[in-house]
């Protein structure tokens, strides 16, 4: 987007928004809802239907009009200057877009809270993930808590005694990408219903049809953007795997971010990042990058393949983290934005106390500067509170549905033969029937005790860690 | 756009059309409109605002709203079939797409034109260019009927003495994007605010702030991708000048097509194409293509740009004809647009009836495929009738206005030096007092009387064509 055309953009989505927010706020509604439900005969994604529709339908309710166009236009605003003022490494001239974006958003919680009997950051965290409540992610993230801090330091200790050669670039642009449409394919990616582009932060959006993805590339490393690409055909393979006869319908929607994030991380993390994965990528890595593999062999070998992408060091990037540091980032964050929401801790002081959250979940003192502290996601600026969480609630539920994969299968090693070959028709066949053909048709927990047998939990997740890591 | 995105975005934009259908027919729109109209102190362009929404309003109220999404999408459709069946030229299967089409825009533009007082083309082109109509059209159109195919011959005999030297290739797109993207700004396109892309079909498209140019890049020829970015940013900078104050109004739109069609081609032809721009031009060629300069110096000479720049031949295709062709191209899709809609030829004579044309217009034999034929614009697969006749009007008030800033400037020469060293200011400076500025606030028969005394006529045009190329 050109660089003045901010605003204009800001301005059309919160129009956009507005009259969509009219149009579901119609009074007749109210009958029509009332006139559904005394209906007996409803089939069973008829009643899911219904009970999504009448989610959102008081979600909107709520809300003033003027309030749902003033906070998408503001989060507009703030995003853009964030967009500048962190390149600048500003936190002092953002800070009053980032408090203007939390005070419509607390506005916003709290009203929508009043409606739906829960507090302010419930709230908002039940926009992204319906039926999650921070009680019960704190429930799910104690053992993550009281673990994974002395569990990084057992892994990076564990990791010092290997040599991991990291491959020497440059990489161009052009073969990254053409490495990343070919893989992206071979993953079951359709890109006759996708495309792949560059952006600055990686995204998946769309529609099932359309589905974009993009990614970032590094020439001096070809594995963020590797790694970011695989990620997203994990949330694009849900969109693209959601049921044709529910389109349009909210029953026929991706469930919620946990869900869509366990499949990111069930392609990325349990597949992309194994060591049988890596036996597979080794040859079509040394095909990708002929004179940097010719002068390396040794960094391109699948063993040093499956090193390099299990690397685990604390960091300050969130999206650089590694899958044993990254809940750490999430729970820094959890504690930060429900301390911001609820006022407690004011925006002039979210770098002090970002540091100190640093300092005790990962051991790390200040990065010396904001841009790669409290600056350094999107999230925030753009108004998006209560969905940190959820990508660790999606790491948990992807070991937990990979782990339930591999039992249906009965046989580990079948498995692992068989991404060792590329070959994801039987998981993709598992996850079409428990997971992409159900869309909204059941909560997050009914798909979870269905797909699994149990609710879920973080079990599978730092066995997972524990078993991949030590 | 992945291939089998097509039909959910032309949902996607059927449902928008729609839902503002529905706003802008809402019934308490009348009394807010008497309302309006009873107040006697509405300034100058708070009366213009008004008259903009009442055209509009009257616009839509006529059409059902039903009526409006299939034909919204039966367009996309089509236009998506369309570009599938061009590929493979294959007429007999896009018929009926095009059938489709015409039966559902002549149903609009009879239901218009009952309740405008119009027949169905004039409705459908009041559309485009509002007060524009067909014997109009055919009025001012009637000298080049005259004058144009004995005209067109006279020039190829009289460029049949010159020889043109043909710049070499390959051209590079990378080269070629640097020098299109810095001729832009040269020219006065924002480049803050808009982009340079590729399309299969060039446009610009977009919002003041975030104007959307496109081109298409052929390695054996710059000057086609080269002209239609010039081209493209005389639309661009129109968009651009629109006035600030008025933004989100009707009033502060642009005018219509010809007025914008004026302004694409004032910069294209009236000033990129003229003798002094080849002299600017000359040393930046040498520069951007360094080694094919070296190699054929004589092709890059001011004069022999020059010459390259207006050559005149007969051509089946619209947009790669020269300006004194181009009107018979215009002529012809206007002769057979209104007989498709009037139902004077039917769609499976269509290619018949084209060729018809061609012989009698251009004094061509048949393409002999209809890809180069009547498959070759995406106007009517679009739904896009009464707009082709548009485009020559564009170029009639293009030669106008120019003529008009010429003589106010009083010396012809002046205007002659600035141009040969890309020195704009003047002109823009003009065009933004009568014709940016003005944005919808005048029709543009008004406007053309602002800013040029007199009515629009095809004087200055057939004067420009007979002083350039005789």
């Amino acid at each position: 987007m050109p660089s003045v055309a901010g605003p204009a953009r800001a301005q059309a989505i919160a129009g956009l928004n507005a009259v969509q927010h009219d149009l579901l706020t119609q009074p007749r509604l109210a009958e029509w809802f009332d006139a559904a439900n005394e209906q007996g005969d409803l089939g069973n994604w008829e009643a899911s239907n219904l009970r999504e529709m009448e989610r959102r339908w008081k979600r909107a309710t709520c809300l003033p009009s003027r309030l749902v166009e003033r906070s998408t236009e503001t989060c507009k605003r703030s995003e853009q200057a964030w967009r500048r003022y962190r390149a600048e490494n500003n936190f002092k001239d953002y800070a009053p877009y980032l408090r203007e974006v939390i005070a419509l958003k607390r506005e916003e919680g709290e009203v929508l809270g009043a409606a739906l009997g829960l507090d302010a950051y419930d709230a908002l965290m039940d926009e992204f993930e319906p039926g999650m409540r921070a009680t019960r992610v704190e429930e799910l993230f104690t053992p993550l808590r009281r673990t994974l801090p002395a569990l990084v330091d057992d892994v990076i200790e564990a990791q010092s005694a290997n040599t991991v050669e990291v491959p020497k670039g440059p990489f161009s642009v052009e073969a990254q990408r053409a490495l990343g449409l070919s893989l992206l394919t071979e993953v079951g990616f359709d890109t006759d219903r996708g495309r792949l582009d560059v952006s600055h932060h990686p995204f998946c959006g769309g529609v099932p049809e359309d589905v974009r993805i993009t990614t970032r590339y590094d020439e001096a490393d070809f594995s963020g953007a590797l790694m970011g690409v695989l990620h997203e055909a994990g949330h694009g393979k849900y969109e693209q795997g959601l049921p044709q006869q529910w389109r349009h319908q909210l029953v026929g929607l991706a469930r919620g971010m946990v869900v869509h994030e366990s499949q990111s991380l069930l392609l990325e993390m349990q597949i992309c990042r194994s060591p049988e994965f890596a036996t597979y990528l080794s040859p079509r890595l040394v095909k990708a990058f002929p004179t940097q593999s010719q002068a390396q062999p040794s960094a391109y070998t699948a063993s040093n393949v499956a090193q390099l992408l299990t690397r685990v060091e604390r960091s300050y990037i969130r999206v650089d983290a590694d899958e044993v540091t990254y809940p750490l980032h999430v729970l820094l964050r959890f504690d930060l934005e429900r301390r911001l929401i609820d006022g407690q801790v004011d925006v002039k002081d979210l770098p002090e106390a970002w540091d100190a959250e640093l300092q005790q979940l990962l051991s790390l003192s200040s990065a010396g500067n904001d841009k790669d502290g409290c600056m350094q996601d999107v999230h925030w600026p753009s108004g998006a509170f209560g969905y940190f969480p959820l990508y660790t609630l999606g790491a948990m539920a992807a070991a937990q549905l990979h782990a339930a994969y591999v039992s249906y299968r009965g046989n580990p090693g079948a498995v692992r033969a068989e991404t060792s070959k590329g070959q994801f028709d039987g998981l993709d066949a598992w996850l079409h029937k428990h997971v992409w053909s159900k869309a909204s048709s059941l909560s997050t927990a009914e798909l979870m005790i269905h797909a699994t047998g149990s609710p879920l939990s973080g079990a599978a997740h730092l066995e997972h860690i524990k078993g991949r890591y030590l």
